[in-house]
């Protein structure tokens, strides 16, 4: 039995901050205290934190540990990108299954769950994406969200051929959350109009990577973003998240929804907070190939528009409730070259979980976002939109010991040289940060402390989520 | 010294409820502990809170205590009216200092002290009505937000050659609250057409208790709503709480600037959510003057527009962040008389500070707020909107032990007969209820239990408050 | 040579009304005359108009003649129908050329002409409706525009397998329309999900008319509109015309694309004015086929929302542009019975081409609409929407002498025993009407006097069409 | 008798362009003529308009000829500022009769008579200023709808202590209105809140003409428009025209009253089409006067925000109906100078009633419009609005023969060494213009020709006004 008690920290929640110690027992929280008040108690060890910010663990619910796309795989299994995790403060991920057309559901499953068991240094849940929604699939939603604590399923309107469903099958398995209470994720971009694009711009040899985003408008994640909302309203209201969005006129539409009163929910992630199309994407100008760096979808939208601007307003307006990662890391010497000469075959995606919660921090920093909205859309509200609370998202008495010791006066630099995820470059290479991560406990482990990482592969367990706790 | 350990209970928060044992130790919370973890602890009394909800005590930021109007005196005083309080499950209110043209706001101040001090039986705080803003009383803002814990102001644009504001006083108070952080709360109604429009009613023999709901028109709430908001903007985005909101287009005038990102907050009050103009304050038809225990403003609005409704949406989807009850009762018999063929006359206001916990938890049973919603709209918002997080509003080590143990299975019905308040009916008459308050402590000390009031006038004490902690 | 002038009667043009004669000289508008000014002028026939408003003649941009749908053809053709519409005040009908996937796009329109030439009443123009958007017809699109005066291409967003387009097949050819300047026009509803909706409705054995309104939700045709608006502002703000609009909401995101100043139109048609889905759609109750007269798509709209409100509202506002009928009539004894037992077999469709004018007209007398409007949103604004003015829809020097002597005093009421198109049944069966066309005349040939067809088939010309003139 | 044939032009009307002769037969319109047809009439006189536009004349709804105004008088009398328009085409102005509090309306308006009968070029009708509504202007109000041919009111919202009335006295004026069907004509600004904001300006020694702009910010401008529009519902829909608006803000407002159906209706004025706050208003940088000759209120607003764009799409979609120019000219050397050193002593105005047609015209030329629009919102709507159609704004038979014969072809530039007005500066100095008025007919008259003015002082009548044509 081990006892340990975090004392002299400021304790931050989703509602705002108090001095207090907080004492774990066993894979527990046990008790908040009053400071002194944790005398009563014999304790193995006292981590002091004074100065510290004591805050729940770090909550990432949208990563691709070494997910197959196009010909390859995201460069961080579960062993490197949920170490990488741990050293950025996040003692969860919900990682995404990946069914496809005529595979089995619970096979798909399987395999995902072979892939992470034993080696994740972090716990970690999983979404199911739903790459082909028939009779099978639409039958198995069901039972995974009776038996294998998953209640949430991803659905893509892009990605023609590969993931995309069509809005019969989008509706179909709306219908079907909207019996089981799930939740349905939104990959929210007409890929249909977007593919004519991309041939067109590929036909006319525009083929740098700023295509890439030229060809994504924002008027195709906005259009995708409304309809389903719309089609969600025909499945009666079903709950819906829109995932990694990206642009103001989406945000609108999410805005309007949620003026109505709809459970209509959305998260964006740090690179749309700080990079942009033209500085990042257009990297090196024409000809350069810098750019496959920063090819994601949705995409990095113009420094024009001011989207950032829009996005941050969104998270205090709690429009936006979630930040979350996207995190799926390609390695540019190996990967990402794989598009040049074609930005469409650019493997998409990069890598962010190890910087999440220093970049949302660094908003608060900044004068973007409160203290207590940085705890509430980091771990919190994801942990009760996909069911976890308060096992996860919250230090109260009963909840898994998973605490963060942030040090609001450290400083650091991101750098490639020097993060933990398997990726030969950041896309945040040269960040200065205000704040850093001390010490994470992980259900009452300490698995990082000031810079040595402690954890292990196979501490992390699988959770088996229950239904969204945050509806309206 | 006493340690009292509620044990047993669900602790509810804003954020989700989890099984908790909650430590007080004096005056605060000791601790939030697992259950069993209280052992540790040497207690004096142990409250089984077995099948309850344990929550912060209820927060009401909106009462008016024996405050002169038209001629008479709301008809609680602090003590009577804030024993009701206590029978209600709140355990702060936050009560209005009136300042007229003229008159020296400190010292009305001081008499407001002098009628509540040594009188309440839960704690209490102060805003400042500023009926006549001039260099003096704009200077008094700055002394006040320093020195005696009054951060917010309340203007009327209603009542004109009473409270009445012009707009550019409203702007020079906003612009002074800009600068030393205070909150501007406003009474948003035209007044000025209004009183066209009452004055017309009353020349036609228009003088039923009807007609004071028929000439405040839905515009003229959702115009002063709106100009207020760009008053606001002008004077560089200065905090904005709307008091009492009633009608659905306000609510679109508040949810438009809060898309905007606007620091604009808004708050209802539970006759909005329930009673209607038709059905109670025209209530006997023709030439009854029953109505007139439903005269208030902002009035209730029509049933065949279902206000209601878009108010429920509203506390969900956060554009109304509080329920509070701008308590304000006069006896139907003495009182409400003096508006009798003439209901200009009649005393504006009902009481209601004994029943807001019930009744918003009534809309968490009827299916309209969720149980996280029901704490953070009638306790932690309010606590944060106006600067006492986390002394108010929150379960937390340090905090006040202001708490609530609420029985979600009992049942009870509302009557004059047997309400607490000074007041000779209720506006709630034959309200049937599930849940009730079980026990309440204040600052430690039990001061309702099962039934029997066991506090005592003096025990509440003057709340200093700070900056709002709800900023945006 | 032949000159006739019309003499003392009102000329209402699209701005206003004005006491005129108009003098007619063979095919052509010879002058407006001041009251007494045609003295000036010998001429073969004067009509006295007093009493009378003199118009141009209507024109109905929305007609399926004789068109093929779901194993049968609609009832009237071109020589029924454009005599139907001589009876109603329509001198120029746009008629819609269907191409089919595989087909080749000027053999349809041989086709269409083949089956109009020499039949037709009243002039005529084509839309082509692209049931098979490829690279040939996106090729043809361009020779239509430059050739063959079609300058309107209708897609479709409903009837996958049918007339169906994918959104990467709306925006080519959007993109081409954006190139030579036409128009596309779209019947705007989510057809994809609505298939969903409809298979699942008669699985579920609910086969009534009734169903085809309810599993159309109005949302999805919301839906669609606004992805059209969306598609054509990426293929570079295409104009785009959204046909048959029922639903409020549909008008709600017109209204909001045309705020944006996006070239965006709408039309509605009477029945969306006058008819419901409760009493026309359902009428008989459960189990009764009489609804099938009233199934068209868009459905009509529940009488609880209102809709007609405000689409008579957006005909103020020109939100809505037009009214067409979308004639498409289908014998109740013959045709409408292949959907008996199951409502998505019925023929889509009514008619309405004799009696658009009059309708409109009665909501003038009814209030809701200007007698300066009737002419714009009937006559004036489809002419300039289709590249037609001021050949068509305005009497000026030099237009075609199409004019309609229409006398507001008359009263008449409809019916199928009295109508003059080939459809056994009329879905405005008893509806009495203020005001009926007393005289027509088609370029110059009285066509109809006093309820006596003067005309004949083959009158009717050909009208080449140019680019719109309607664009902001 | 005269009569006049202006042959070979092309006719340009709100709804598009036809070639065509027109037919003046003494002071009316006698007849519109296909090319040739005109043959069948004598004429004294053939004007060869080949290559040219005829249109109705201009209808400028807003001037302010020698209006005393601080202490001084606009600078063009009734004489000068009619031959002006002449010049430009302009052949009705409606000019603006001044009560003030206590005054009575009938003796203004006799004042008025007396100061433009017979010294006015081209026709002319009142609108009248109430700055005292009480009962008895409120009376007035009824005698001039019925006797005077006065139909619209104009009110401040702005210039407290001269013109400005209470939010109580617009309801009032708006009761009135709405019963004799008068529209309410608005100077939307906050005046209360903007004198707050100007006083603290001087105060702190913010003297220089840009401080004009900045202390009345847009949210003050689009909050009195939404204020107007919310009184104007209470009072039953009174027709509102608001006035100068120049801020994209209140232009929202405006589009958001359209599209819920309320009879709103605003016009804009070209120097907020073409003038900016920076470049204008600040002209010369700190310390210079030179800013003086462009203060007007509603004031210049800032480039950096494009409200000009935004304009010119309200024009566009004619949520701004109308284009008047506030023709209020005060000279630079004597007036202006009233202003130095204290921006709110600058008397407010500029002239412009000469360049409207040519710098909408302009507007044409660039894109921003088209040409139907053009002679619509400069002629047809204006008439329309103020009840003088169909005699003014159109070309029909039996209008008024107010003509102008307009070559897009000229060129020429604007100067104050040209122009007529009396004014010694012009605030559209070296702008070059594409188009030119060449002839000008007021009623039959030839009053201008190549650069000639031949018409005389008296010839101008005054114009007896109906109520709106133009309500929804």
């Amino acid at each position: 039995m081990t006892r340990i008690l975090i004392s002299g920290g400021t304790v931050v929640s989703a509602t705002g901050a108090t001095p207090a110690d907080v004492l774990l027992d066993r894979e527990q929280v046990a008790a908040l205290l009053a400071p002194g008040a944790g005398e009563a108690f014999t304790v193995d060890e006292t981590v002091d934190a004074s100065g510290c910010y004591v805050v729940p663990g770090g909550v990432d619910v949208h990563t691709h540990m070494q997910m197959p796309f196009g010909g390859t795989e995201a460069s961080d299994t579960f062993e490197t990108g949920t170490r990488a995790a741990a050293w950025g403060g996040t003692t969860t991920i919900v990682d995404f299954v990946v069914q496809r057309t005529g595979e089995v559901v619970e096979e798909a499953l399987a395999a995902w769950h072979a892939k992470a068991e034993g080696n994740c240094a972090v716990d970690y849940g999983f979404h199911m994406i739903l790459g082909g929604v028939d009779e099978n699939s639409l039958a198995a939603m069901d039972r995974l969200v009776e038996h294998e604590g998953i209640t949430s399923f991803k659905l893509f309107m892009a990605y023609p051929g590969v993931f995309y469903s069509d809005d019969g099958q989008v509706l179909r398995a709306m219908q079907k959350a909207r019996a089981n209470g799930a939740t349905v994720m939104m990959h929210a971009e007409n890929g249909i109009a977007i593919d004519v694009l991309v041939q067109q711009a590929v036909a006319r040899g525009d083929t740098d990577p700023v295509f890439h985003g030229i060809t994504r408008p924002e008027a195709m994640e906005s259009e995708a973003t409304h309809r389903a909302i719309r089609l969600a309203e025909v499945a009666g209201d079903t709950p819906l998240y829109i995932v990694h969005l990206s642009a103001s006129r989406a945000l609108e539409e999410i805005a309007r929804a949620r003026s109505e009163g709809r459970n209509v929910f959305a998260e964006t992630c740090p690179q749309y907070l700080y990079l942009t199309l033209e500085d990042h994407l257009g990297a090196g100008g024409p000809g350069s190939f810098e750019g496959a760096k920063y090819a994601c979808s949705t995409p990095l939208r113009s420094k024009h528009e001011n989207h950032a601007r829009d996005l941050w307003r969104g998270l205090r307006t709690d429009d936006l409730a979630v930040v979350s990662t996207d995190h799926c890391p390609f390695c540019f010497k190996d990967q990402k070259q794989l598009g040049r000469g074609d930005f469409s075959k650019i493997p998409n995606g990069m890598g962010g979980v190890e910087h999440r919660m220093d970049l949302v921090h660094q908003g608060v920093a900044d004068g973007h976002l409160s203290l207590a909205r940085w705890v509430e859309t980091c771990s919190t509200t994801p942990a009760r939109m996909f069911g976890m609370y308060p096992r996860k998202g919250v230090l109260a008495p009963g909840s898994d010991a998973d605490v963060v010791v942030y040090d609001p006066a450290a400083r650091s630099r991101i750098s490639a040289a020097t993060h933990h995820m398997n990726l030969d470059y950041s896309a945040f290479e040269g960040f200065e940060l205000s704040g850093g991560v001390r010490t994470v406990f992980s259900r009452g482990t300490k698995i990082l402390d000031r810079g040595t990482f402690t954890g292990r592969p196979g501490h992390g367990r699988y959770v088996r989520r229950g239904l969204s706790q945050y509806l309206r």
